[in-house]
Parts: structure tokens; C-alpha cells; sequence
């Protein structure tokens, strides 16, 4: 069909972008099947059909069911970091900054509330490489985790040395306990969950300040030594 | 069968034994079948067929297969408060008490560790009536509830008032939030977990104490109204 010239491996830009919207077009219907009929009765086959792409087109793409939604995280991930960039310049105040992320975070799941309280059940299986904590998982997790580091580094916020080396992690842990909260939110609108972003926010924002306490420093390294000790995998 | 007279609703203590341990094997049986062939493939014919007794028979004693796992879940919560009786009644540390109390818990839960990952995608579907949070699993939520208000109550620990309050029901939560973490470790023996006890315990002990510094007071009413928010359903 194409008429460039380009090696395989080193597809030119007309082919390129062809092959990217081959590959969002994938994504969408795929995305629109499981919604519709279910994450565990649409095979790739149907996906295809529908996509109106041969099934060796679709798999050439994407290898599994499993890599579609990867490619779903990284998607969310990217939509996630464009809706944060202009705050993330602008704003200085670690609790705006933080409350401004977790909202647009929220606002780019939201046409995926049922999908996502339909498809939990699969990444909630520990084995899942579609667990958000699984090695398949790492990419769409380090960027998200990169984005928590943004912003605290791009903020004022005065803590502790050594909670600031750990809190981007911790954020975003926290950030996966606002998801599954979201998940299991059937409240109109998920308020719920926005009500649980405004309150938890100021309490994070009080409790990195207080990390520099005097009071606080022994009850602060034993979190941080607790963090170790069960991140060691062992 | 059975000779006795007694009135429908009012069994013989003879029957009501035997009828207990019929229910026994039932639920033993099930539980076994849940383990050798999966949930979602173990019908209620072959339990029935199994334990060796009729299909309506099993019926009787529960009416789905929900209703199987809900009488595990008691019983699971029934040996839990029998593990910690004999430490509730003499020791009167609070760490002691709540240290005891979560690695009881896990003895209990030990020999369903492989059940529980695979069964774990069932229980967190959000609308799914064997959720830990569900309205249906309320009887073993209040009694787990109860384990650590007696925690408390049996202690020596001097807290706010407000949070005393509170505190079985975070508690609970936290326990929620430690079986989470045991249903996805794969370290041998679950050590990890057991970590994680021995590292949180004197962490949620130091925590408590805090709770009575003036400098913490309005970061404790902050954690207490964002309970309060997040717990209303609208």
C-alpha cells in the first residue's frame, strides 16, 4: 500500500504516523469493546474485526489483550502529564500543586469509571502483570511516580531531607489508594472521591510540614525504616 | 431419620449438632473444591456431591456459594477471637495486644494464602457481595470491628477521646490494608507481611501517644473531619 522506501525498522514519517493511527484506532475499539461487552469475553479477533484491520495487523501492535491495556495505562499516563503541565509551571504551592494533579488524574479516568470497576477484578489478581505494582507495569508507574516528583520538587514546601528523597513514592501509593477508593465510589459523580482529594490533600500538605518537628523525628524514621524494611524483597 | 419431636425452628439439641456438622462438612468440603479446582469453576452440584450429601440438602445450609464464603469468612473470625482470648484476658500493653491480635490473624488465614490470591479478584470486585466493605459481610466486619475495640478498650493507652473513638475502626482498617498487602506476598512463609506487623505495630503504638501533643491537635481533628467526609454516602 505505501509507496515509501523506507527499511523495515526505520519506517519513514508518513508511515510512521500511519502506523500510530493503526495503533490508536486498535486501541480505541478495543477500549469501546471492553466497556460494552466485557474485558474477559472480547478476544482480539473481534477487536480486530470491528477495528476493520486484519487480526495479524492488530496483533502486530499489540501482542496480547494484556498489551492493550498497557498501552491503556501509558495512554491515561500521557493525557495525565499534558493536564498537569500548566499548573505544574505556574503554580508553586505544594498543596495546589498536589490537589490540581489528583483532580485532572481523576478527570482523565472518569469515562472509564465502569469499565474500570468492571476490569478491577483482573489487575486486583496479585499475579496480574496488569497490577499497577506488577514489572509490566513499570512504565505507566515511573511516570506517574515522576509526575508526584514533580510536584514536590517544583514546589516550596520545606520537610525533612530524607522524607523528601522518599515522598514522591509515597504520594503516588497514596494516589493508588485514592484510585481504588474512586473504584468502589458509586456516589453520583464519584464526589465522594473529590471530597476525599480535598480533605487528604491539606492533611499531607500539614503533615511534610511538620516533618522538620523536633517531636516528630523518631516516629518519622521509623516510617521510613518500616518503607524499607517491606519494600525489601525477601 | 431422626426421631426426635421437636418443632420446626425449635430443633433437638441432638438434631441441631447433627445439623452443625453436616453444615461443617459442607463448608469444608467447598473450601477444598475452592482450592483444588477455583471458585468460579466449583458448582454447588459438586460440592453437594462431594461432601456426599443432596443437592438440596446443601441448599438448606447455604443458599449460594456467597453464602459459603460468608461462613467462612465467620469462621475464619470465629478461630481468630478464640486465637487471641488467653492474650486479651492477661496482657495489657497495647502494642503487646494489637501485635498479637494481627499475627493471630495471619496463623488463622495461613493455609488459605493460595486460595486467597486467586479468590482475592472475586472478593475486590467492587459490587460484589463478599467485598469486606459489602453490607453482606457486615457480621464478620463488626466481630473483626469488635477484636480490635477490645484491643483498645483492654489496654492501658492513653489517647485523644476523639480518637479512641475512632480508633477500632482504623484499625480494622489498617488490618484490611495488612491482609491486602498478604494476599500479594509471595515472600517464603509471608515473611513479609510478618515484617510489616512487627514494623507498624510500634509505629501505630508511638502515633496513638502523639495524639495527646497540643502541637498535633489540629493535624488529629484534620484526619478525624476527612473520616467524617469521606465516610458520609452522597
Amino acid at each position: 500500500m505505501t509507496t515509501a522506501a523506507a527499511e523495515p525498522g526505520s519506517p519513514g514519517p508518513v508511515r510512521r504516523a500511519r502506523g500510530e493511527q493503526t495503533r490508536q484506532l486498535i486501541l480505541e475499539t478495543a477500549l469501546r469493546l471492553f466497556r460494552e461487552r466485557g474485558y474477559a469475553e472480547t478476544t482480539m479477533r473481534v477487536i480486530a474485526k470491528e477495528a476493520g484491520v486484519a487480526v495479524g495487523n492488530a496483533y502486530y501492535y499489540f501482542d496480547s489483550k494484556e498489551h492493550l491495556i498497557q498501552g491503556f495505562y501509558d495512554r491515561n499516563q500521557n493525557e495525565h502529564r499534558l493536564a498537569t503541565t500548566a499548573l505544574l509551571a505556574d503554580e508553586k504551592d505544594f498543596a495546589a500543586r498536589l490537589r490540581g494533579v489528583m483532580h485532572a488524574g481523576i478527570d482523565v479516568n472518569e469515562p472509564y469509571h465502569s469499565f474500570a470497576a468492571t476490569f478491577f477484578k483482573t489487575a486486583a489478581e496479585p499475579s496480574s502483570p496488569l497490577s499497577p505494582f506488577s514489572r509490566e507495569s513499570s512504565p505507566a508507574r515511573d511516570a506517574s511516580i515522576a509526575i508526584f516528583r514533580d510536584v514536590l520538587e517544583g514546589s516550596t514546601a520545606k520537610l525533612d531531607p530524607e522524607l523528601r528523597k522518599e515522598l514522591p513514592e509515597l504520594l503516588w501509593l497514596g494516589w493508588m489508594g485514592v484510585i481504588l477508593f474512586w473504584v468502589y465510589d458509586k456516589s453520583p459523580g464519584q464526589r465522594r472521591t473529590r471530597r476525599l482529594i480535598d480533605g487528604a490533600v491539606p492533611l499531607i500538605d500539614r503533615l511534610v510540614s511538620l516533618s522538620r518537628l523536633r517531636v516528630l523525628r523518631p516516629a518519622l524514621r521509623q516510617i521510613l525504616t518500616l518503607i524499607d524494611s517491606v519494600r525489601r524483597d525477601d
